[in-house]
Parts: structure tokens; C-alpha cells; sequence
């Protein structure tokens, strides 16, 4: 292996202090615009690799939704899953695992796949039928699954990027899916802490706070047979929403078709809310899911973390940890609740509320 | 206590699961533009509360640095430190720690306090002069100490917001102190991680660094007498860089005058290495001390850590306490080190490099 090529190997290195893995990918930072710009060029059109026709600007699908042959001449597929162009990790090789002086390292395998979730540029996800977003969610699972046959990895992490803010370099509405060799730091964090929960009251934590937020409606935001949004007691950020399904469970990959749609309900409404709300906000959610083979399965619990993106304040919790919130999850709450009487979905089906 | 003035008191709450505390500070929602803006408006001119002849605009000083009167007509002060007429958190009152349910909380009591370092608009702090930097740290140190006689705060937190970007709302140069009634989690995790390292080793982990990063000096960025300025070797973001004393120290408020005017000048060499290879970037600056009383002095090493905001990636890492980082930190070193030729110093001397 020649140093260039070493160079842009991407890498697994632990904080030595905080016992936390960050990739370090080199090779990202030869994508078109691997720094923030202010004014993020965000292509359509003939540059957009995610629309039909444009298939062989991204690597070859790993999964794919055809279009039912009832619309002729309409799109070519609903769903399709492809490789990353500028993967942050490389599906090839083994750990690798070695020591540099106090420094700990590993080579930076996993996979990372983008989830092209419409074949229509410009459609907005929170405007999507409750069947397609149904499929977006199907395709995480499917993935999920697939990727944890592999047994180097230690995690999947879904999650996405909503606008440029958010860190989206592409419009075209897209998840993304990581395959990691290890579990991410704040995962581990939430074990600890549901653990030491279970410890004391012998159970889910986040089974009693699903009671307690419902017995006190004030931070609801919406709900159906299935799951519940809420804006989280300790909200970091303004307008932050946590969806939890009402029956305990760890592993997101056990969802049901029943479920899938259920949560694509749910995950609809919250982005109208936000849209609506907050004026087509720039924002992040990530899927929270117990790791493969997780052994005390009866105290963690899969949900789903939005966070909109409308205060610029990171580097500062970044080097202190500490949060500032300028904007009460009860009042957050109440903002995206009163929104009810104006949003229908799109297939005619009023969605339910917390307030019906 | 009304229910409108009850609104507005900030509180203390800790996420149940991560067991972090988080400010939620309605009040500063009130603030021209709590959220943000793409085009953050940064009165300069007559709209300037910091600037000289201003002073009404905001709260009665609680230190001010006179100038000397041998420039009369000049500037009437050097450094101002005022609280934040926004603060995050309040002065009156007790902890006032109370339950609901399983989530704990308590009254949003603390300081707030704004650091006016120049009496100048537009002077930018890479461009301080060595004497200028060091009363801005000096009255870091001043403020520290006297904000930690009062037994209700557990730690002070020293950071700086420098662009709009990286969450300044106001572009004459300041920086920022709060005090807190609880250690901020970051600051946690560092105990817990040198406490492990310790226990293990015998050493302080960051003395250990040190040595490591001076054996190898691939991620060097600058060194003097006292201070030595490095990319860490799991660095989150690009061009992140630590300062840390040569001295093992635990506690930032002993430095000593000698120590102040050496930190101040590696603190303006690394400034100026920003501005001058990242084309004066957005960025945030963190001091890392041990909080007061820290029983284990043998295991801390206070430090200031720099992060320029350059990526827009925060809501995926936020969810998942995973990072990933475009730009190995052996090359960012690299970079910010070739610069040294063209530096000087305002007062003519050159700065001690690393490859001095």
C-alpha cells in the first residue's frame, strides 16, 4: 500500500479521555465541498444524482422499490438504496485494531448508504403519502437487517439530514444509513443510564416516561394507536421531539408492516408540524435502536430524536457539554399542537392528535 | 409570583436517562433574534452596547480595566466585564432542587457575565497586542475568583462565541462567563476519564499527552516557554486544536502573571494561524478547568480548547454522539504550522513556533 492511498484510509481513533470513536475520513474532504459554505450549492436538475435517468452517478443499488407497471411512463422506482459516493467508511477489511502510545485506533470499515426516498426532486418528505414514507422506513429495516449479517459491525445508525443547515449537500430527500465496527457514544450513554434506571425500579425508564407524559399532556405533541411525540423534559435545542412507540421493545428492526405504518403516520405529522410551525425548518432526526444482541432487552427502547436546526450555538456545548434552551419544551409543545385544525394528509385521512 | 414573571425564570433539568443538565431559558427567547437567522444582524455604529460611550446600554459593570491617562482624549477603558442583560441564568435566589415524577430540576440560578475585550468595534482578538489578550484572560481569572466565593456555583465556565456562525450575536469582541450551580457534563466526563486513566497508570493522562505529541510532533501547531498548541489525535472537527500548559495544573485560576502573558500570546499565535489559513473562520474557544475543590489535583490539567466551525453537520451528531471528521488532524496541524513565516506579532516579535 503506497502512502497516498494510506492517507485517504479512513480511521476509527477513541478519544483517550472521553473513551468516545470518531472517523477520521480523509478521503471526504476531496467531496466537491467538504467544508461549510454559506452559500451551499445544493444541485438540481441534470447535476442531481438521486433522479431517475441519472442512475449511473451513484454506485449501483443495493436495494431497490420498482414502480408497479400500472403507470406507464411514470417512475422507474419508489425507493432506491445506494452506496455512498464518498463513503465516511470502507465496507472492506478487518478491524485491525492497534495502539499508538496512549492513542487507540482502528481501521475505518463499516458501510455507508444513502436512502433515495422519492424518485421526484423537489418533493418534500413531509408532504409524502403515508405508503411512501411506509417504504422509506421498510428500507432502513431491510438494510438494517441485511448489513447486520455482517459481523464486524456493531451498530446501524439511520438517520437524516433535512437542508443545507442540517447538513444535507444534496436537496433531493435522502437518509442515510452507517454501518459501524463500534457502538456510537451516545448509545453507550443511554445504556448506562437506562441500566442504572432499571437497577433501582426494575424498569424501562422510557416506559415510565411514556406514562408520565401522557398522564401530563403539557409536552405532548401528537399521537396515534401506536406511538407517541412528545418535546423531551431536558430538550437541548428548541422544538425538539422524541417518538416513542407505546409498546416496549429495543430493536427497531423488529417493527411490523402494522407498525411501519403507523410510525410513517407519526413521522409525517411531526415534519408538518415543524414545516408549518417553523417555516420549512433545516433539521436532523436519528433513529435510536438497542445494539445487535443487546442482553438486557427489557430495558432499552427504540424511538426516533427530531431535532430542527434553528439555533447557531454549537461549539460552545461542544467544548462544555452544557445547553442552553432558550425556547420551554412545554411551550414548543404547544406551539406544534395548535397546529392541528389546518393539516390533512395527503391521501384525505385527518391524522390524529394528541388534542383528539 | 405570577404565572407570566414564573414563565420567564430560567431552570435547571436534567435529562432522566443521560443524567446532563440543561438550561431552559425562556427569557432569552425575548431576545431580538433568539433563533437563528441566515442573515444574523451585527449592529456596529450607534446600535453597539459595548462600544465606548454605550456603557448605559447595558448593566452596571462588575470590572472595568481604566485606561491609563497618559493618552487623554483616548480610549476610556481597556476590558469590561458586564452581565449579560440577556442572561441564561439568574443571580437571586436557592437551588431550590425539587422532583416531578422521575424528572429532577432545579431554579436557574448562576451568573451570566459578557467580557468586552477591546474598547475598539472592529479590532479583532488575532490581532491583540500580547498585553491586550492578557487582561482579557486576566479578567477571566479576576471573575472566576470571585464568582466562585459564592457557594451556590459548582463550576465557571470561560468560552467564546467569535462570528455570527459560531453563535455571536454581536460582533465587537467578547467573551463570555457563566457561572453554574452543577459541573457542566463534558467537564463530568473528563473527570471520569482521567480518574480512569489514573488509576490504571498512576499519571495524569494529559501530562502523558503532552509528552506524546512532543515525541511526535505530527500534530503540533505552535509551542512557547509555557504552552503547547496541538490537534487532538481524535479530533471531532476540522482544524480543532488544544492548549495545554507544559505545568501540570488543575485549576486555571493559580496562573500566574508570567503564565497569563504566555497564554496570551499562544492563544493570538493560534488566532492568527486560523485567520490566516481558514480565511478568518467562524469559531468557538472553551476553557477547561477543575471545578472548585476538585478533591484529586494529581489527575486534571486545565486547557483551553478551539473549535473553528466549518462543517454543518450538528443535529445527526447531536443524536448519536458520533462524529465523523473530513480532515485528519495530522494534516490540519500541518497546515496551520507552514504559515509561520508570515506571522508577526503587532508588537514586532515573533511568535515561538513549533518549528522554531
Amino acid at each position: 500500500m503506497t502512502t497516498s492511498s494510506r492517507r485517504s484510509e479512513p480511521e476509527l481513533r477513541k478519544d483517550p479521555v472521553l473513551g468516545r470513536w470518531v472517523i477520521i475520513a480523509g478521503e471526504r474532504s476531496r467531496r466537491p465541498n467538504p467544508f461549510r459554505s454559506y452559500t451551499t450549492v445544493v444541485p438540481g436538475g441534470d447535476a442531481c444524482p438521486f433522479c431517475p435517468g441519472h442512475e449511473s452517478m451513484t454506485p449501483k443499488e443495493v436495494l431497490l422499490y420498482q414502480a408497479g407497471t400500472e403507470t406507464p411512463g411514470g417512475d422507474p422506482w419508489r425507493v432506491r438504496v445506494v452506496p455512498n459516493l464518498y463513503p465516511a467508511l470502507r465496507i472492506e477489511g478487518d478491524h485491525d485494531n492497534r495502539g499508538e502510545g496512549l492513542y487507540d485506533m482502528m481501521r475505518g470499515i463499516g458501510a455507508h448508504e444513502i436512502v433515495v426516498e422519492t424518485p421526484r426532486h423537489d418533493e418534500d418528505p413531509a408532504s409524502f403519502t403515508r405508503e411512501q414514507m411506509g417504504e422509506v422506513i421498510q428500507a432502513w429495516r431491510e438494510r438494517m437487517i441485511d448489513l447486520l449479517r455482517d459481523t464486524r459491525f456493531q451498530y446501524v445508525l439511520v438517520f437524516k439530514n433535512h437542508g443545507p443547515a442540517a447538513g444535507a449537500s444534496l436537496q433531493h430527500a435522502h437518509s442515510q444509513i452507517i454501518a459501524l465496527p463500534v457502538t456510537p457514544g451516545r448509545i453507550e450513554m443511554e445504556l448506562v443510564g437506562t441500566e442504572r434506571y432499571f437497577s433501582y425500579r426494575g424498569r424501562c425508564i422510557y416506559c415510565d416516561i411514556l406514562q408520565q407524559e401522557l398522564a401530563d399532556p403539557r409536552r405532548l405533541v401528537a399521537q396515534n394507536a401506536d406511538f407517541v411525540a412528545f418535546a423531551p423534559f431536558a430538550s437541548r435545542f428548541p422544538f425538539e421531539v422524541t417518538i416513542l412507540p407505546r409498546k416496549h421493545e429495543p430493536f427497531f428492526q423488529t417493527v411490523t408492516p402494522a407498525l411501519t405504518a403507523s410510525l410513517a403516520e407519526i413521522l409525517i405529522d411531526v415534519l408538518r408540524r415543524y414545516k408549518l410551525a417553523l417555516k420549512d425548518p433545516p433539521y436532523n432526526y436519528v433513529l435510536h435502536t438497542a445494539p445487535p444482541g443487546f442482553p438486557h432487552p427489557d430495558r432499552y427502547h427504540w424511538q426516533v430524536e427530531l431535532l430542527p436546526k434553528l439555533t447557531e450555538v454549537a461549539g460552545f456545548e461542544w467544548g462544555s457539554g452544557f445547553f442552553i434552551n432558550p425556547m420551554p419544551p412545554e411551550e414548543a409543545a404547544q406551539a406544534l399542537r395548535d397546529l392541528e385544525r389546518v393539516m390533512d394528509v395527503p391521501d384525505g385521512h385527518l391524522l390524529t392528535t394528541s388534542g383528539a
